[in-house]
């Protein structure tokens, strides 16, 4: 039997959109959408009862250590209400902005323009798969209980991490069996090869793309 | 059928250990077998079948974008040989002592320090798995074609990039059902498990520790 790592109600992920209409979908739209998908994320970490029975200290390291892992797999999730093609119009223009007005630095503007570009990638490979909720639920264990993103002491020389990694691949595998795609035998190995992508997201860019520091430099709108 | 992915004498990944008397093991045989090991690495790759068919800028930008994965793995996997706490315990010296001299900035000296531990970590890790020879082969695969690794036009929008990965995890789980490991049903997840690790160490650091950069400052013997 398998433990309820994660509880029926805990695998939906829900994002409240912001209210602009699409006519105006801007910079400030998407660093409000950047803002509301950190904090859904932390929300749905949160109510993860595996997450809650950990040390608080614990708890902020792991967040701290994986916030952009959550981030970039938030939306992915919700990219499909989201109109993330505009997102990504949106940034790239606050981004040619600040090229030109020459308030980048080159290495800061390469990687820019490699995270957003990553980005894309990214959330069109996981489209293409057609991941549901459960899969991004276990997708999002995986990643929070990650060997070597716990690094305090007590935790990491305890097998419990692994223990939980073991339950959370266990469940995927039945999902996928039980589930609309049992005649797709490599789904498991697919979704689990999409988490190493999400390493390479860089958290300082990631900061300078959604959270508002570009815009107090190039001041669009 | 499975195709020959991976052919029988590309399985094994050989290292030649630099020939130094152990008392006198220090930064020198670091930063030797740091250069033979990405040699190694290089070789191992470019007899593989499958990467010999790609175009050459492909091949060159690939191992550009994954040596540093390539070269993590590649000591993981000869650590045993390799005397690895020696080797760590030069790192840590040389890290020391450049602290000591004040010649690093604080924020290269945390990264440093977080990739000398991150590095452990990993090798103890992939020790307790206690991976084969041909495990480590699948890894370095998978490694080589991650869809996010290949950025180049042509190759990104085919599907043979995924197909090679489907193939490769189908090898992998027909070796595990088939090795000395019919009874660990976690084996194969556990394994694709450890790939997001390699993607955390840093290239500009890896080349300071183990190639020669961090020599020139310090003065070592």
């Amino acid at each position: 039997d398998l433990d309820p790592l994660i509880p029926e109600p805990c695998v939906p992920f829900s994002l409240q959109i912001p209210n602009v209409v699409p006519a105006y979908l801007n910079l400030h739209y998407t660093c409000e959408t950047g803002s509301r998908l950190l904090f859904s994320s932390v929300i749905w970490v949160s109510k993860l009862p595996v997450f809650r029975s950990l040390p608080d200290d614990c708890q902020v390291q792991i967040l701290r250590s994986c916030w952009t892992e959550l981030f970039v797999l938030g939306l992915a999730q919700s990219a499909p209400q989201l109109a993330f093609s505009t997102i990504v119009t949106s940034l790239v223009n606050c981004f040619k902005a600040a090229v030109v007005q020459e308030k980048l630095t080159a290495a800061r503007i390469k990687l820019m323009a490699d995270n957003i570009s990553r980005l894309c990638d990214f959330v069109q490979n996981i489209q293409r798969i057609g991941v549901d909720d459960y899969e991004f639920a276990v997708l999002r264990l995986l990643l929070l209980f990650s060997t070597d993103n716990i690094r305090r002491e007590p935790m990491r020389h305890s097998t419990s991490l692994e223990g939980i990694q073991d339950i959370a691949c266990r469940c995927l595998r039945v999902h996928i069996d039980q589930s609309h795609h049992p005649s797709q035998s490599d789904r498991f190995a697919k979704l689990l090869l999409k988490l190493p992508a999400l390493r390479t997201f860089n958290a300082n860019t990631m900061e300078d793309l959604f959270f508002a520091n570009l815009i107090g430099q190039v001041q669009i709108d």
